[in-house]
């Protein structure tokens, strides 16, 4: 399964999310991360991200599609890679 | 055609960039939008955006996809309308 995931959480939490989130896909840009994941994982991440998340606040949103194949996605401008910026 | 849009400008430009965004698309968290668009419609989005945009700095990442009917959209802890944040 394809996923692409928007998370924003507050600053307090914002790192822990970021750390759960590059276990499991890959950052493409701030907040949001894509890639190829089993329904397993992505609920076993999922179930990990409740253990800290404060649902008052903090927000996860998932765009799932059987397969990548039918997305094209298309970057314009700056493209950074996910070490210069979150290391 | 249905998109997915990510943002991440400078912060001299967001607030011209979220502006601009609003007016063609649907804005579902932070700097990301979704929406139906024309590929006319789009490319007259892109063009305003690059007006403005530092293509040294700043990045626009699309998700292009022929129809939303298979995309899955699941939204997990709190949903912002757009209307609390950024007005």
């Amino acid at each position: 399964m394809y996923v692409i995931l928007v998370y924003d959480f507050g600053e307090k939490r914002v790192g822990k999310m970021l750390k759960l989130c590059r276990k499991y896909l890959n950052w493409i840009q701030n907040s949001v991360f894509e890639g190829e994941i089993s329904e397993v994982k992505l609920k076993e991440m999922l179930q990990k991200a409740h253990t800290f998340m404060d649902k008052t606040e903090d927000s996860i949103i998932l765009f799932k599609h059987s397969s990548q194949v039918y997305m094209d996605k298309e970057v314009i401008g700056h493209e950074r890679s996910s070490i210069d910026v979150f290391l």
